[in-house]
């Protein structure tokens, strides 16, 4: 089952806000319902709220009352507008409304052949974003070692993309590949995507973790209890500097401390050029009553104050590496990300040889 | 109003559990309940529960049905086992059990003469830790520059003691001076004490503070808006080892990672030089249920596996100083921590030179 699924007309989510008590959906008949799914995180995680934009973007071309190409370019030009405003730090999004736009020049003059090229588009980039997981999760997988354990924050599995997952992708590539060892996951405060979303995937693929307050991390690195640190991206800068979810910079610098090696999973959608370091990205800082009531139940009065900013940046100088669909980034960031992302762009997906 | 109050022969304690919403009162009239309050963290607080402990002994005599001073020094030691074995971290506990041991042998042999000694003892614990903590709140004060902002961690305020708090002691004192600054409270997951009790503190204090998720606080330190960290203490070694509530030692690793000075806040009954190191701290473990249901609320099934370890430690090396109500010991902590706890038991309590 994918996250974000196409039938009939309509884009299918399931809703993450209900997991791990029920696995719901949620139908998205336009684009502006897409955009609404995006904001308020029924979709979430970067590879996913990409793929559920790119089908946004083709329902926002089946919408149009457009009669010639110039007008359907305008409708789907304020469509990608909305879209992108929904969430800004995961580049994704922006990146799969691109292809769009592009894929829409590209196909017209008539209506109907862009709203054909624009859905087996989106469908295109969900199939990919599956085969990049899965290729990321066997170029990954032999950092987990028989015995190890794994720190891990947020949610980057099936859930946080298509299919499969990115650093979550990782781990089930090694448990597939019949290696035992044990995950810590960070509950991931606000929005506790640890212990609702990827303890509830650890199930069912029957991978043995635990879940831990996220300020508990430390006090197992300390211990000897952790191997090596796998977080996502939400946007990696040119430099290598990595957007993710709040926290993930507190782990890197505790990981460097404790001499433990942190990677970073993302596909390559996930760069972003434009972006000369982490300076570049900008954070969102989401709603108080997210860390005021979690999950919908008030631990203080509404009017208490709170900051909650959902992304952090961290510096490159705290990767090990960053690991791709076709192979794993090193330092120097700056000439192995552009290397990477050239070749990808170019078709030449072999994995360049690691060094 | 004080955390810990007797009053007609009855423990009154300020109910924690049921902050902010509801200021409730739980009351105690044997020692059995004294331990179940600071077990299930009706009152919690090294100094707080330090405090209910010695109160707890004071109904332990009451009650017992003694006939002599042996039979009522059995009931005593039954008694200030199951007081000690609510909660093991806080030394508090410990050491204010053993001052009622010692009261007890020294006030025999009638069983009223016991009664009478081990009450004053307890009023007269309960009103040194308000003494103490004003002291520390002045000497702490001067840390707390105009326009700074101070980074605190759980609850250390008046609710964390009998009156008037050690961190939050030192940023009260700070207000009372006229000082200007903010304060970011960590929430403290699981118990949420940040955001629950600190944040109602500093509400009703008038102080300028904003909850943030435990994993915020090293991106407000990357911004360079963090100027001091002050955490308390549960228990600090001989060599200045600090347990302290879970969250803390990551604080620590991510303050010297930005250069920030880091203070523990504490009264000398917290230090136990019987401790060497902090290796010889107990860590508490609760359930894990307060991880997977914060404030009763489930956010995931009860069966997924949590770990929850409720205290660290810190090592003394990240620390700048020990705020006590003698003076703000230095490293080598092993010297200053010893000399600071002969001068208290001397009774001198003038403030050394700080250097």
């Amino acid at each position: 089952m994918r996250t974000v699924t196409w039938q009939d007309g309509v884009l299918r989510l399931i809703d993450q806000r209900c997991l791990p008590f029920e696995l719901a959906f949620v139908d998205c008949t336009t684009h502006a319902e897409v955009a609404a799914a995006i904001h308020n995180m029924t979709v979430r995680g970067a590879p996913a709220i990409g793929a559920a934009a790119a089908f946004g973007m083709a329902l926002a071309a089946q919408q149009s009352a457009a009669r010639n190409a110039t007008e359907l370019l305008a409708d789907l030009n304020a469509a990608a507008e909305q879209l992108c405003a929904a969430r800004p730090t995961a580049v994704n999004l922006a990146w799969a409304v691109e292809q769009q736009l592009t894929c829409a020049q590209q196909a017209g003059p008539e209506p109907n052949s862009v709203q054909t090229a624009l859905l087996a588009k989106a469908q295109a980039i969900a199939d990919a974003d599956v085969a990049a997981n899965r290729s990321i999760g066997q170029l990954g997988a032999p950092l987990i070692h028989d015995g190890a354990t794994v720190l891990h924050h947020c949610n980057t599995g099936a859930l946080a993309t298509v299919d499969y997952g990115t650093a979550l992708g990782v781990v089930r590539a090694a448990h597939e590949a019949g290696r035992r060892f044990h995950v810590l996951l960070d509950e991931t405060r606000p929005r506790l995507q640890g212990s609702r979303l990827s303890a509830w995937e650890l199930e069912q693929l029957g991978v043995s973790y635990e879940i831990l307050p996220d300020a508990a991390a430390a006090y197992f690195m300390r211990r000897g209890e952790v191997d090596l640190v796998l977080v996502g991206a939400d946007r990696i800068a040119a430099n290598g500097d990595v957007a993710n979810k709040i926290g993930t910079y507190s782990l890197a610098v505790l990981a460097a401390a404790h001499a433990l090696p942190f990677y970073s999973v993302a596909p390559l959608s996930t760069v972003d050029l434009r972006c000369a370091t982490g300076d570049d990205i900008p954070i969102e800082e989401r709603d108080a009553a997210e860390v005021l009531a979690p999950h919908g139940q008030a631990i203080a009065p509404a009017h208490f104050r709170a900051r909650n900013p959902a992304f952090d940046i961290t510096p490159a100088r705290y990767l090990a590496g960053i690991i791709t669909e076709i192979g794993i980034a090193r330092a120097p960031f700056t000439e192995s990300l552009a290397r990477f992302v050239e070749q990808a762009a170019s078709g030449n997906t072999a994995p360049p040889q690691d060094p």
